[in-house]
């Protein structure tokens, strides 16, 4: 359920029409392409002009991502980054207080000093891609089942702890690309202080809010910036990219760099059926009631308004993306396409292929809805931050009496800076919040898995959902991180001696919850992983190097074009325009003006582009990624994608999919006159 | 959505394993058949025994409609009905107030005078069937969309109003059974004056809750007596059931005798594929938003749980029903198996059938996916009562002005009645709940058809759902059955005058409704009717008299055995008894004992029969049915089906498919030892 609740935005997917390709060859502007895989001819081709190595050079290396599940870039010398309102929320919500709420009125620091560190918040640049394939597939040859993800884990935890042997500035992360086919360490200078230093009012950065989200025209000036700093200085980054504040031109060709999240276009169609029958349904409805819950429970008051706003857009935004994924798996004419591409793929390679991967996969996927739902319910943090950090206490004073290659990835040498960071920040927790999240969690568990189940019976025990959840919450002290920071370095004496409840809990679960994991890797990972590396040979053999590996939160390049779309027979345009906000507006929420555009109607410039569509294949992850133009330049931020992107989690449709982009032009607007910052506005320019 | 707010518990389904018969010949124990076409032979040939006709005219006699939803059945010359709590909870919540909570204390009449009439409820028993097929046949002969349902409509109305001139103790019902294939028409005694005389405290009638609710081992005492009066008296009634409070046996024959609401067995491929994609997730999903919003906003407040229980009872019910329904659809083998009826009864019929019905009904599901939001969300009352009071009153305005045959069903001189006492009776109606439930619908409706959408901005203007909500129940008078008598009897002119918001909202909503009415009628309902009439046609030449209709909460009955079930490899025992009540409490609801229960734990037989299951096939509707042995005596009521039941709307499988039964022993106890209540006991007794 956690994942669920990460503000990633779910930017590119379809919901049924003529043009969709998936594991052949890409169609036109489809594809999310690795940097040393770039498709130059194709683009040359049908451009007349593609960008030379250079140009991806230097874009790679101004390209920024965030661990909090968003992407960024560098936009000035001295550290500035570009990224989306909604990926800075959360850090402007654990920034507020009751005098000072940052969410609804914004942040603009005046000087370097009021820039303020965002909690858990690391940014990362890719400065080496290198094929570790071969190493890997030798070490896991001849294994099967939780052996082979012991041995593939472990290879991994070497590799990554030896050539990232500076903690402090590197992170190294070796990544499986086309689900298992392909395995490449990426290099990553990171930098652990990043801090804010400008950001719109909300009911300007999200206005429309819900009901707009994923549809198009939208008015939202979903931008912000943040600074890296080191040793309580902003950063040098003279690698960094060109803005453009202007206006984008209909046809012009477009690239958007970032980190898609995922993407499941290898899936089969057992797998895909999963997700249509049980895997969607079955999270969208626990999104929905959670949903309810909190609406309901933040209703009236505007402290609960500000705690658990973020929380709530989370929610709402993964449930209209997760939405879209199940309309576009329903559309029997989408889903036939699906099938149509893997009929192709299994006709091609027909003889060439040991065993039978397809049946391997639907295999492990009927194993797996056998404990779908414990594993689900049982080994999850119920969407509380409190009662995760006791889970990794717990888990990480285990693991960590262990050698580095034996270790869960996680908390193996090279990942644990990060995950003791995510642990000991300070931040808030709201506890009306962790209460309802952990009563809702246990409720559905009893739900869906029922009174009788031994699970149930051994987390419940003869204590009521609520009640439990109330005791859990008003008893834990782990809200204070130097509670925290005692548990983890008193490792597991120390967490065996403390009677938190929620520690208690942890613990009471955690072996429970390492054995379905087991089971997962055993009866689910291991068996597709083997399968889908088959299938990538086998892709490769039948369409050489047009294919790209599905999305995997690593750096991505996508080109396309800036053009509208037509719905239902009638053209939509490429971009809205900054005046056309006073048109949309109603007086009443999500559709109110905030109050900087209320007061300078007069001043700013009513046709300034305000958001534009493009053709960029992009997906949630991709937030907060540059739009570059020929150039290089920035002309924008990706922030959403259109209604009919939400099936690109399948399949790519460049007729209907677009992405949504708030321009450099209207964010030059807000910061000359609806924001004022000119110190800014001079270091964008370069001047 | 307001009859998923309806409290019928849904009663027989499946979710997938070996025999499953649906379009062709009915399987052993299958079939929820009319009085008409009771299946004598195949019972005898089963059972060596079946009931005669003087055994099926008796117990017809003593069935009992209760027109919110439910079944009961006469059990004492005096007008004494059983049903269960759950049917009788919403009367139970009407006649509580702040002093008495009468849902948690439950009732217990000393004397006739302390028995208190259920708002809007109303007892029906059948007097008479006949055949109208050919009549109504004849009068839609040669038309077609809206037209042919306004003939069909219009002849029903005639039959109705002449057939039934006395509507103070009469109804008259014209039932289109087979989908359309036949008509019936159904004559009822009917008492309009129901009240209650015996009713157990909440935690021991649904002790178990939702976690509990379509599972088994069941230990609930789901049952409730009412009475029917005329004139301030209790009504005479000889043919009544008689009483057996003894322990259902092993492997002993049953039957079942009630008005099963709604099965969709006739369906075809195509009706089932947008019941799985479309109308089953999106139902599932606003019910799961609206019940988290439920339970967030009842918390901590005793009043309104009291005042929102039977909504939150009709949500969760409702909710699982329907998740076994999607569940069953997804089940691959059950999908298999419903399909390959369907290819069987296209290949007896080939060659036979005019025209395409299979492609006809296919046409009307894929028009209907064009329309079918706005006609779900803008043809609603948005679970509100006080809005469909204003619906109501608006279109009745309308319609009364029209001559009986013109007019919409429930507004024809036959339906008048009903339709007037549940829009006139007093019953309490609570602001809070209103507003909550107006609130969500207006913002569903803008989320799911986008704020750029005609209908929406017709509905919402410019303000916020929240606003809007509060406007309308802060301003409405509706609430005052004064207000409605006036407006019901003031007709159009009245209505029209009126400066109530619900009134001025519903007469501004009013054409748009109608219109999207005739557009279902024209595009959907029409061509499907004409399309199964045939496909009736055609399964009658296939399995002759071996098939029934689906279920259309009309009289039914059933026959089935006591016998449990194995579930994974474990036999599941038939019955549970009532000792068993104290090993399941845990002392946190829903397993807290009833105060009746702590109290006589001594004094109570620990080795009764409690609940009980049997292979009969029902569905919802059926809650409250007598359950019937042998000799025709009454010795339990059905409420409940276990989970594998839950596919039973589409197809029914002896193997797993389980009515869940609170036995008449255990009702017994309840009377004699845990709510003393020894009038009923003599009068149950005959004595």
């Amino acid at each position: 359920m956690t994942t669920s609740f990460r503000a990633r935005k779910a930017t590119a997917w379809l919901a049924g029409s003529a043009l969709i390709a998936i594991a052949p060859a890409a169609q036109a502007e489809e594809g999310m392409w690795t940097f040393d895989a770039f498709p130059t001819e194709k683009v040359q081709g049908e451009y007349g002009w593609a960008p030379d190595q250079q140009w991806l050079d230097r874009t790679r290396a101004a390209a920024v991502r965030l661990t909090g599940g968003c992407s960024a870039s560098f936009v000035s010398p001295e550290g500035l980054i570009l990224t989306n309102h909604h990926c800075v929320v959360r850090c402007l919500q654990d920034l507020s207080t009751q005098d000072s709420d940052l969410v609804a009125n914004g942040v603009n620091a005046r000087q370097r000093s009021e820039e303020r560190t965002c909690p858990g918040q690391q940014a990362e640049v890719v400065t080496d891609i290198t094929d570790y394939t071969g190493d890997i597939t030798s070490a896991i040859a001849g294994k099967a089942g939780a052996a082979l993800v012991s041995a593939r884990d472990a290879r991994i935890s070497e590799i990554e702890a030896s050539e990232c042997p500076d903690r402090e500035t590197t992170r190294c992360q070796v990544v499986t690309l086309f689900g298992g086919g392909q395995y490449k360490l990426y290099k990553y200078r990171k930098y652990s202080d990043v801090r804010i230093a400008w950001a719109p009012e909300f009911k300007a950065a999200f206005f429309g809010g819900d009901p707009d989200n994923f549809n198009f025209p939208r008015y939202a000036m979903d931008a912000a910036f943040l600074r890296a700093y080191e040793d309580g200085k902003p950063v040098d980054t003279p690698a960094h990219l060109k803005w453009n504040p202007r206006a984008p031109q209909d046809g012009e060709i477009t690239f958007v760099v970032g980190n898609p999240g995922s993407t499941q276009r290898g899936m089969t169609g057992a797998q895909r059926a999963y997700q249509r029958e049980v895997a969607l349904p079955n999270r969208l409805l626990q999104l929905a009631e959670y949903r309810g819950r909190l609406i309901e429970a933040m209703r009236g008051s505007e402290e609960r308004t500000r705690e658990g706003g973020s929380r709530l857009f989370g929610v709402e935004n993964s449930y209209k993306a997760l939405y879209g994924r199940m309309q576009a798996l329903n559309n029997a004419e989408f889903a036939a396409q699906l099938d149509a591409s893997e009929a192709e793929l299994k006709e091609r390679s027909a003889g060439t292929l040991e065993g039978d991967p397809w049946g391997d996969i639907a295999g492990a996927v009927s194993a797996y809805r056998n404990f779908d739902e414990a594993y689900g319910q049982i080994d999850s943090s119920g969407g509380s931050q409190l009662y995760s950090y006791a889970r990794t206490l717990v888990r990480a004073a285990k693991e960590r009496e262990k050698p580095n290659a034996e270790r869960e990835p996680r908390f193996s040498d090279a990942h644990l800076p990060l995950t003791e960071k995510r642990l000991l920040d300070a931040k808030p927790t709201y506890p009306w919040l962790e209460e309802l999240s952990l009563r809702f969690w246990l409720s559905k568990t009893r739900e869906i898995m029922t009174t009788d189940n031994p699970d149930v019976q051994a987390l419940l025990g003869k204590e009521s959902p609520e009640a439990m959840a109330e005791r859990l919450v008003s008893g834990t002290g782990l809200a204070d991180p130097e509670t925290r920071k005692a548990l983890w370095e008193g490792g597991l004496a120390a967490v065996e001696a403390s009677d938190d409840p929620l520690i208690k809990l942890a613990l009471s679960q955690d072996a429970r919850s390492h054995e379905l994991t087991e089971q997962f890797e055993e009866e689910y990972e291991a068996p597709v992983t083997a399968a889908q590396a088959k299938l990538t040979d086998a892709r490769f053999a039948a369409y050489g190097d047009s294919i790209y590996p599905d999305a995997t939160f690593t750096l991505r390049i996508s080109y396309g074009r800036v053009t509208g779309w037509e719905e239902n027979g009638v053209q939509v345009p490429f971009s809205t325009q900054m005046g056309g906000t006073y048109d949309r507006a109603t007086g009443s929420d999500p559709y109110e003006l905030a109050e900087a555009f209320k007061a300078n109607k007069d001043k700013i410039n009513a046709d300034a582009t305000y958001d534009f569509v493009t053709t960029n294949d992009i997906i949630g992850g991709n937030s907060g990624s540059p739009v570059l133009d020929k150039e290089g330049a920035v002309i924008g931020a990706a922030f959403d994608g259109n209604i009919h992107s939400l099936g690109g989690n399948y399949g790519y449709d460049g007729n209907l999919n677009r992405t949504v982009v708030v321009s450099t032009e209207a964010i030059q607007q807000a910061l000359e006159v609806l924001y004022p910052a000119p110190e800014l506005v001079a270091e964008l320019a370069g001047d």
